[in-house]
């Protein structure tokens, strides 16, 4: 059996990982790309595509695929939950986690706080983001402290989703579902370096959030037991709902205000580029496992360990 | 022998750290806390209590505690002070820390350079950070640029404390004073992530500096050099003041201003959580040892070597 | 053979590294550094020196030296060219790093994306940084927002250069370039750390730029893809315009505006300071290596490999 992924996002993580519990792994990489990948070493994993969508058709019966952020980008949602791909995780949780009113419903569900969304400008109590239809990537929207200014800054001819700005630090952790141990384990916590948000200087009140890379994070102990408790209560909420688990990585992606109160505004259902950053361990892992151990050293690890105890196809979907 | 600690603040490394270097440990834990820690392995090492201060009364004999930050907050100064706890380090550095007035004193005697306090508003000549009297956690005070802001934000009725306000870059120094070797180690730099002064965007001057986690720093060599004289002036300073050493983990809290002037404004005379972003190393300890170093593993090392030169009870009280 | 350099800058990065490879060492320290470097463990290897510039003069016939950041700082880029010091690394790029013609023709010629420069202030159409003629240290200049914030704040009996000041994150990459393997790394990301500009606060819209540290940064792995063709570009925009090549450290200085656009406003062609924060490895340097591999233990590893192919004269200028 292969470990095999798409030549982006996590790439290096991943197949690092799988070959350092013993796994053969496959790059599907485009010819742009080729060079950098075999820099770090992986040029005989290269199967050669030139779109990333060639995966729907290409024969790979052997190969279990670790999917991340570039699978949806690149070949859509839709595409994936209709193809007959070996991934690795919860394809369900995609669908929940595309879908703006699903994916509300699993965070309150899952009993975490969620920033206020507001009908109308009129409804406005706190500073808010104001998003206009279709806006994606980190742009296409603006900050207003309040109704007044969000009104004055809001075209009448555009249409608007408003929701509750949190002030406050952006912390993102990342967990790993192991259905080999039947446990939640908090995997590791970042920061994501933002375009121009993490600039020194800006000369306007809108700042962009355009990740650009990742800044490692430890919280504090009282704060970690907190969110590994927002991660069992997550897994449990999914269970709730649809009867499913949720085999491997995950992340919920927060703001503490200084009411050290944690938002909750989005959450991937699949291994996150912040997790490069703990490459070759982080603190947590460390932790846990008493050497390192880096994300897709991780998922690696459960492939393993459910292989040997017959029941990897639970965690394949 | 076994090393104990109660269950937050940097409980994980401590008890990662004591079993590194083989030891057995004690993990005092209160019940809500005990599925968190237990998925961190220490399951086994768990003494449930229903609140900390019952470890004043609990017998251990064998054990010798780490305290940490959740130690004076939890139990209170004066009664770790008049307990017969094995504590390692000083608790008579404790009590320092503890007093304002000490405090100052101490850092004043090694030399440290700190902000200015003044005695009236009208002595202000720098930006200040006014504080109402017992104002605690990272709440309670207002920042202004000069005399004229300060006499406006106060009111005529409160008491306040007004200290020179450092503009400048955070820098923690964590430091590890060993008798086994009669020398003072730079163990690593961090900088706290406070909420909501690190947040992208605040729409108020006030921010709040209540922490959530700590990010890791190197220095500038020539500057980690200053650094590493004023933890050797820190110790000195206290021995000259008591004729007691400062045996294991201490952290120095400063500001660096555009002039490269360090100022110091608070110490720490344990263990601080700053520590815990350096699991399992950080890159002074690993220059010093050659191996993975983390704090914890740091305090349990000295406590074996000075087994081994029949010299524990020295750096416990 | 033995590796050594002067105390300051990298000199614990680099000498750990070379021992690490099993290389002995030489540090030449003065008198004021003797105790922070001997509590490193380097006490064995000091050569006391008044000043640095004494190395012009002292016999080294079998010491390779590897140049940092404080060799021009205290020896001097001419002094430096002239001598006949064994340095590991190309002295002809020191010439084209200490010349501002130079280096913008180095970079354009690499087709990296630099900063505009700006004859006069009538030619403005962006944010500018204006520093005055002989500035040095990251202070001496002044940021403004467009040419009439510009004109004000402009003196007319002063000479200034008026640059394009980009907003946007700071984001400094460090690169091998490996002669025996034939290859350009990445080796690291990080960002500096800097007073006033990275303070929470600051009562001017002046910061300064006084680099106190460096954190550590993951890129995006499409951005990190970015950057390593930038390398490449960088080592053959050199050997195009000299002839030569580059063994050794480099590093790009860089800020990405909101369009992502990546702009590259200045490089070293040497180890620097921020790789001290990838001690003992970086993701990416473990990715490559499946060990931990610091730059001073690459460095080593380097002139190692040389030695046995025969051929390390071509890394010596």
């Amino acid at each position: 059996m292969k470990i095999g992924t798409i030549a982006s996002h996590s790439a290096l993580n991943i197949l690092s990982g799988a070959r350092a519990e013993g796994f053969d792994v496959v790059l599907y990489c485009t010819p742009g790309r080729r060079k950098f990948y075999s820099a770090f070493g992986l040029a005989d994993a290269i199967v050669e595509v030139h779109s990333f969508d060639e995966i729907l058709d290409t024969p790979m019966e052997d190969t279990v695929l670790i999917p991340h952020g570039s699978f949806v980008a690149y070949i859509g949602a839709d595409r994936i939950l209709a193809s007959d791909l070996r991934l690795f995780g919860n394809k369900e949780l995609l669908r929940w986690e595309e879908n703006r009113a699903l994916k509300n419903r699993l965070m309150r569900e899952a009993g975490l706080r969620v920033p206020r969304e507001y009908a109308s400008v009129k409804d406005i109590q706190t500073p808010v983001i104001v998003k206009t239809y279709g806006a994606a990537g980190g742009q296409g929207y603006f900050i207003a402290k309040n109704a007044e200014e969000a009104q004055e800054k809001m075209r009448p001819d555009q249409l608007y989703s408003i929701q509750q700005y949190v002030v406050g630090t952006k912390v993102f952790v990342t967990y790993f579902r192991s259905l080999a141990h039947d446990r939640t384990e908090v995997f590791g916590a970042d920061i994501r370096y933002e375009t121009d948000a993490d600039a020194n200087l800006r000369f306007d009140d809108t700042p962009s959030f355009i990740v650009v890379g990742n800044l490692p994070l430890v919280l504090r102990e009282s704060v970690l037991a907190k969110y590994y408790r927002m991660g069992e209560d997550f897994v449990r909420g999914f269970q709730r709902l649809t009867g499913q688990d949720i085999p491997g990585p995950f992340c919920l992606e927060t703001i503490i205000d200084r009411e050290q109160h944690i938002y909750t505004f989005e959450f991937s259902g699949r291994i996150v580029a912040g997790t490069n950053i703990w490459i070759p361990t982080s603190p947590y892992s460390y932790l846990q496992f008493g050497e390192q151990m880096w994300m897709g050293r991780r998922i690696a690890r459960e492939i393993r360990e459910l292989m040997e105890q017959g029941r990897l196809e639970e965690a394949l979907t």
